[in-house]
């Protein structure tokens, strides 16, 4: 159970990190979108480890083939399975800890859970599985590109490392142009700089990204319980790490006045907007057509090269010693996952819209 | 769609605030299970309006009525239908605004996604809804009381009077000892006063609810979508108001290091614990025996006793004058609403997890 | 589970036949459809026992309510719940089998599955509960003849008497001329008077019901397990006493050569067409455009007015005397319930298709 | 759209007759079942092509590989992921007929709703799609396997020769000794030589399958639209060419009056049990403990090897003629195939049956 996300534009994901595949099937891409794999690919590059110094220095290519629901270039509406194969089975890189619970990984509850766990590098519970959402994120994007919608998240805080302009104050095209993905530059060199000295102090560290969707059309979402906000907020707590979620004022509204907060309506040209976006773009859990924004909070990744004390299966205290290459920080990975989430609820949401009125 | 939540315990619900009547139908609660009417009538008055001062002077009694798969006193497994009538249908209140798009409403956005918009004081959109999610949710923590685990919410903010101490120094048994629903009495005296100098300036303020969760069984929660604090969030976002949710040590968690932030392992006689808790009860998603506690954070209520100037359907320009009767902050009542979705979401995992082994 | 039905178009049902109501809640029908009240009345008629000779004789108004969703006569796009009251619970009269298990009804089934069950007239299991289909599938009836797509069900057999020709050599226009429902007047007599013997024999019989829905566009149905036929059987084993569904050449098809079997296409001005139409308006579980044609088996109503031997929850060996008022047959008052399952699912797969290309 | 089946034992499938692979994604298969690929391996054998003179003479290994969710042997619970490549891939086969219509097939219906369509050999649409599910089938075999559920179905007619004995009366263990699958040797003959007839004369014929499930326990299916038997009637109608299906005494039953179908129940030792069988082992959608057992018809293949007149996507008349190697009567291939369905609806059930008493 829950490997599925989505009701009209659904994906389902499997696979673990030391099996021989992850993969994806995407149900209910509309026929005809064309199926751009080299913006695939982008996307999976832009997710895979091993791209700088302070991500994991493992290496995986994340190759991906699409093995049915596209011909000649084109969606056929019948379902497309993704493959990506896992290279890098380094096992044994596991042995050391096969009986073992590390701490605040998912070994125990896995354990408790299933009374069984695939003890190679997490399992399915590795965030090596957000390559197979990338993969339908990337398709998930390319059919809101043909409706005009663009998303993009960025790196907005690491540690105490806190971006305090607002993303209307940030030229968001320079997310790309620095490893740790934050669209203002002198931030950048500051946080890259503090998660290098975190990573040779053998330790890791939280963060936060920010997202933002533009051009979304007024109408998206569906009360009560599937608020467009309720399956963001969803979509990202299902991310490895997740603490938090945020859209609009967020915790910050808790401290102000319906007075300050209200978001006052008026006519631009032939469109009705509002002055201010309090509201992240979401009224009643429906888009309003102003931009959509959220805060995405990660905690520290668990994995430290530190040895820790810890229990086994027998519940005997044992020592787990940190191997292996690991993020010292989640974040600038994080921002195409976020991204990739953040399409399939909408590219979801867009198609449920069309059955709302005669 | 969106009106249905649950896999297995799972509810849909119905009706508008100045329609006839609300409801809710629950499909799958387990059979035998005692129906306690009084117990559902309790939940009920936690969150009717017109409790106290600091909440709107609307009289509704929101007297329920069970409709069918309740027999004898106890659940058959069939659905079990609940009406809640409206008593208080003054939708004359609502003629001066039929046409108008109130600020930071669901107005607007309702008429865009359907051309067409019960104007009656929110329609569907309005917090009247939740009292179908409270009678369901008063069954869901029958079912979940049935194996031991108890769910208790509190306020924990308002405006910027924050509650700095943890739950775990604080005695929750004291939350429904004053009007706030804050059990730290000098805290709840001080929002009370708070709140009802925000009421006499014709405002309204945001809030937070802290919700704890103990006893709750390892294992619950679905890896990777359905993860437990994914659907809690989830259910949380789909309340009014609602700005964000944060689970364990939440937003606070981005500063952290992994070395302070990792739970360890320790036996408890027979039992495998964590020594802190940062990870709230849920680790990969899973349960994992300990308090699960989140915060949910509220806006301020959007209508407010002041004239603002809006849009009507027409594009034109008018000015909305606050009129009714409502609540100057959310939070009070909020408290059982949260309890109810936490208890929903608790209950649906127990359920799935039954699934999870031979 | 299990009470709810529809992906898009989605109902969820309640209630059991000797509770307070039954009622229904529709979540996804489209906003700014008419809902006349007349008509759903009219189809509730349709159903409801006492209409004649050969049904029960029992006396129900089957008045609904409708509760929500529906604003000045149209959808609002919001649930549409529907109260249907019970207002003959005579209870009573199920006193005699409170301990029995009645053969061939679901009492015995209920019990092991639930271990608690709701004796008063097959309680949940009853098919009163097809009131609630015929509301909701009135409304979905009306969307339906929005988009010009009628659905015609008639009886084709009683028993022996099965009439032999296709729906195509009938006028489907004097179905509801008699009281059998069957369009030919001549085997009406016949049925009916049938049926008036094994009343009078104490004793009850089997039937079928054909149905018809035209102007149905290509392209409905979703492969590859839900295909339009697959879905459309399960609405129809979904009825109660359905125990087989064919559709176009159905069981016949069995016998034949695939050079007879094959529906030849032809151009009929613009229009793409079959010469026959052994398919059903189905290939590939998609509707091609052509009539969609099936017949629906009933059983011979388990209630008959004869003493049988049976068991009771103890095991032991009882008598069941049969008692109250009961159908014959029950193929009269399964013409609508057949009518409104087949609008449900068209419905249903006409938003779904809105999806199926960019 | 439509290509995921079950609810707590859910697959998903993917892939085209031509594309690269075909596959399925089982999620919610309980952790801890051995997972015996030599059992898998044989029930694909059972359906592969090529096996007899009278099934289509292509020749396909159907090898597919487990790519996740096993480990040392044993499910995880999490999603077993598997592939089958397509090593046959002669699409060249279906240049002639790229752009036009084949007769009963479903060329014109997915063209129709997709507005594109991959015309290599009926794509999404091949009876090949149908390997996918008898892997994920032969799991769901293995998990009903332990707990004593067993599943057995033949071959029961082919054009008029129909096999007048009762399963009761025939011994299921002969099933396999012949091509046709039919446990009757002297039908099974006479069968064989009729389809190689038809086979000779470049035609197809239409056929029945029967299939018995035995020691299901008394308590699954969800009533009210998920009966047992409508979810079975869904999964077999959703077979490639099936057009009906009828359990218990199905269309017979309309024959039959209450006083002889009424299935009345004794005590056998400690069993409650019926002394007939007409429900089928299924009374208000919930099995009894007896055996359930049904029939599907078959329709002939619609690929004949013969000349036939058709459209093309200009809407010009053309003549197909048939090429290729196919099946002169789908039903000795769909024995396994309907077998596999049944095992993911009692799989499915088995465990949602779990969450019906506390």
């Amino acid at each position: 159970m829950g490997n599925t996300f989505g009701k009209l534009f659904k994906i389902s994901t499997f696979g673990e990190s030391h099996g021989k595949a992850l993969g994806v099937v995407i149900d209910g891409c509309p026929a005809g979108l064309e199926i751009d794999e080299e913006f695939i690919k982008a996307e999976m590059q832009r997710r895979k480890p091993g791209q700088s110094k302070i991500t994991t220095q493992r290496k995986e290519e994340d190759e991906f083939q699409i093995l049915s629901g596209v011909f000649e270039g084109k969606s056929t509406g019948t379902p497309i399975g993704i493959v990506i194969a896992n290279e890098d089975q380094k096992s044994k890189d596991y042995g050391h800890i096969a009986d073992k619970f590390r701490p605040s990984h998912a070994d125990y509850t896995y354990f408790e859970k299933y009374g069984i766990r695939d003890h190679r590098g997490g399992g399915r519970s590795s965030a090596r599985e957000t390559a197979a959402r990338v993969a339908a994120g990337a398709i998930a994007k390319l059919l809101l590109k043909h409706y005009g919608i663009s998303i993009q998240a960025y790196v907005s805080q690491t540690g105490d490392l806190k971006l305090e302009k607002q993303y209307t104050e940030l030229d968001l095209s320079l997310t790309e142009t620095n490893i740790i993905r934050c669209p203002d530059p002198e931030m950048a060199e500051k946080m890259i700089t503090f998660i290098d000295e975190v990573r040779k102090n053998r330790d890791t560290v939280g963060g936060m990204v920010t997202c933002v969707a533009k051009n979304v059309p007024a109408g998206l979402g569906e009360p009560v319980f599937d608020r467009l906000h309720a399956e963001l907020g969803k979509a990202m707590l299902s991310i490895n790490a997740v603490k938090g979620f945020e859209y609009g004022s967020g915790f910050e509204g808790i401290k102000m006045k319906g007075s300050e907060h209200n978001d006052a309506f008026y006519k631009d040209g032939d469109r009705i907007r509002t002055k201010t976006n309090h509201s992240g773009g979401i009224q009643g859990g429906i888009s309003n057509g102003e931009d959509i924004y959220f805060n995405v909070a990660f905690k520290p990744v668990a994995t430290i090269m530190q040895d820790q004390e810890s229990l086994n299966e027998d519940g005997e205290t044992v020592t787990i010693s940190g191997k292996g290459r690991h993020d010292p920080c989640v974040v600038p990975r994080a921002v195409p996952i976020v991204e990739a989430m953040t399409a399939l609820v909408l590219a979801d949401y867009l198609l449920i819209s069309r059955s709302n009125k005669l």
